[in-house]
């Protein structure tokens, strides 16, 4: 998605040979306009499937999801990493590590919202390790519902996540594939892998 | 804000006196299009002000934040609620305490996204005894910016925190104001107050 890349390469920080930071128009400063272009896309590119809900994990991935719930008339649900006081016992739950924080989480979805008859699209901000949309994979098993794919707004190629996913058949839509940061610079797969 | 107040009704789940669970729609799963009427609302009500930025919360905050930041065409910024390896110390911070969940938290925005020249809209999706709000006009102040009001998408009008703020000056447009949570039953509160 050239807009995207185009944000990156102008507002994104590589901090080290495996840290990119977008902070400003994505998981601290939101672009809403481009939030709305990367649901209109991914839309675009699931539109040969019919999605009953979009499910992603807080925070970043909220905008995102809702841009594409929105375009698709989805409900969109976001996984916590936390239990609410509010929410009762009744939950799905997955353990996801996270390498950049270095802490492992539970995450959980009620089991309200996600059931055997729905087809769903993950969501999120980042593909690193995958192990976010793994979790969030677990989650999906666990209602008995269908994954039609994942769709990442920022994938980072040197890294295995998406190599894993797709692997095991799981449909990966990429929005923009970081194949390299080196000396500041960011280096983009040359098209975007299916 | 009728449709809402007709959503509150139908889907909202009174747990006690004080608890209304909305994660039908609000706080778990999300409702896009009505999250786009609420962005659409606040535009509204506010439409008299030049707003540069909106300011926000996470999780839940987000969705409709990010609606009225298209609608407007400003940018959101969301407030985190612990420190990410990927901020710096570059940050402004604040505590605040959940009576919900019992615990305070640090929140905390980097300073390259609010400035002394920003006109700043505050929103969140529930406001109670105004803690979380504290924070952000505590955060919004450290940057030398100006608030130029609140929007809030539930209000519990049976607690102090929308009657503290506006005491103090600040503009606070909620689009539901419940008055009484009893016997299963939500009661509204007859005009939603400035």
């Amino acid at each position: 998605m050239q807009l995207l890349k185009d944000k990156i390469i102008k507002e994104g920080k590589v901090l080290s040979p495996t840290v990119l930071k977008v902070d400003t128009f994505l998981n601290h400063q939101i672009d809403p306009l481009l939030m709305k272009e990367i649901g209109h896309e991914f839309a675009t590119r699931f539109t040969n499937e019919v999605i009953t809900k979009v499910l992603t994990i807080e925070s970043s991935g909220i905008a995102p999801a809702t841009m594409l719930g929105l375009e698709i008339g989805a409900p969109v649900v976001f996984a916590r990493k936390r239990k609410s006081l509010t929410l009762s016992d009744n939950l799905f739950t997955a353990s996801v590590h996270s390498f950049t924080k270095n802490v492992t989480s539970d995450i959980a979805v009620s089991r309200d919202f996600l059931h055997a008859d729905d087809n769903i699209i993950i969501i999120d901000d980042f593909l690193a390790n995958g192990e976010a949309v793994k979790g969030l994979l677990h989650i999906a098993e666990q209602a008995g519902a269908n994954v039609v794919g994942v769709g990442i707004v920022i994938e980072k190629g040197f890294q295995d996540g998406g190599k894993n996913l797709r692997a095991q058949g799981v449909r990966v839509e990429s929005l923009a594939i970081v194949n390299e940061l080196e000396e500041g610079k960011v280096t983009f797969a040359e098209e975007e892998a299916e």
